[in-house]
């Protein structure tokens, strides 16, 4: 039987490493989507290699977007500091329109292709308050997806597909440790330096640190001195 | 009393130019968004700068996308031929995902500066039956944007505007001159050459050229020899 194909949105965090290793579980050949975008930290991006080549992805893309260029975020602006301590509403880390910016080219591959479904390892338990990973907002995107192209048109409109959505972060770390993900590989930091060490202190760092906790396994992550 | 802001996806076409006129008579201070997508008709870009300045933007951004990698498109792949007759259902010009591509980094942009609409020259008569063009993928992406964003979340989400959905290329034409639009400085050819020079052949080329007849004014239109 045709195995089918699906687009997976791959930062090199642990999210999207444990959505790859899913997706393959799904059976389904799996196309890593990455972009570069003006993040500061491009050890991510190393990271998401790593991963697509340990975890069997079929097909690895990296797509330049310039969007940070526009401003907004402390992820994409050098002169905005990264908070180091918990804050209240949406960080100055949420980089406008993100997801529907990655959703939407993760789109038009899948047209391309014949992708039937989009993973995308958006959560909406452990994380920093960022509107575009919420269930309402898949929920709109896949609505749009349904009319936004021939595929869509046709009844063919790739499944979003959001396996960690309400998951904690510990529940993801098990589930990935289950399926063979080496976390090991994977960058969560927001300000990871060139060699890829997590700073220990921003909210990527204290998210996937209490995780490694709450799930009574040992942290694989390398942190700096 | 302060001006609110609109974004205004330009691509120095005959649409969006009017577009822009349009966004400018309705009161709003205009800041242009043009992409370089791997779009072989680079002349467009240098027609969105003439425009931009001709109906006073009080901003132009060029973003790089390079979604034209993902090939699927006569626009962006040079191995494809852009079709010179008219033919049967979605044609290869079709960009897949484009505009929702288009209008995410708009509404990112939009968040960031807090623009109240973003303004795009859709328009489903005259046009070549891309799904993206049509008031459903419109009526689906507002909905998405009250959900994507931190501004949509606060009930502020930019209202997409598409002035042009339901006009006859004639009609267009006819309100562009009556806003002061010159459209001798647009380019709408799919394979416009370094000059800017049109083609006379495309889909786009046709559907202009008709419209200036229907319109019954002169055509001011540069084509290759």
């Amino acid at each position: 039987m045709k195995q089918e194909k699906a687009v997976i949105l791959l930062s090199g965090g642990l999210d999207s490493a444990t959505v790859l290793a899913q997706a393959r579980a799904d059976g389904f050949e799996a196309h890593a989507l990455s972009f570069q975008y003006g993040q500061r930290h491009d050890a991510e991006l190393r990271a998401s290699e790593r991963v697509a080549a340990a975890l069997g992805a079929a097909s690895h893309r990296l797509v330049r977007l310039d969007i940070g260029s526009l401003g907004g975020s402390a992820l994409t602006d050098a002169s905005l500091r990264v908070p180091e301590e918990a804050g209240e509403g949406i960080p100055v880390t949420y980089v406008p329109a993100r997801n529907t910016v990655f959703l939407s080219v993760a789109m038009g591959w899948a047209e391309i292709m014949d992708a039937r479904a989009i993973y995308i390892g958006v959560n909406a338990v452990d994380y920093s308050g960022y509107p575009d990973c919420r269930p309402a907002f898949i929920e709109r995107f896949q609505a749009l997806a349904r009319v936004a192209t021939r595929q869509g048109l046709e009844g063919r409109a790739p499944e979003i597909r959001t396996p960690l959505i309400d998951l904690p972060k510990a529940e993801i770390i098990r589930r990935g440790l289950a399926l063979g993900v080496d976390y090991g590989l994977t960058v969560s930091c927001y300000q990871a330096d060139q060699e890829g060490r997590a700073c220990g202190r921003c909210d990527a760092c204290r998210f996937r640190r209490q995780g490694f906790e709450q799930a009574g396994v040992e942290d694989p992550t390398v942190y700096q001195a």
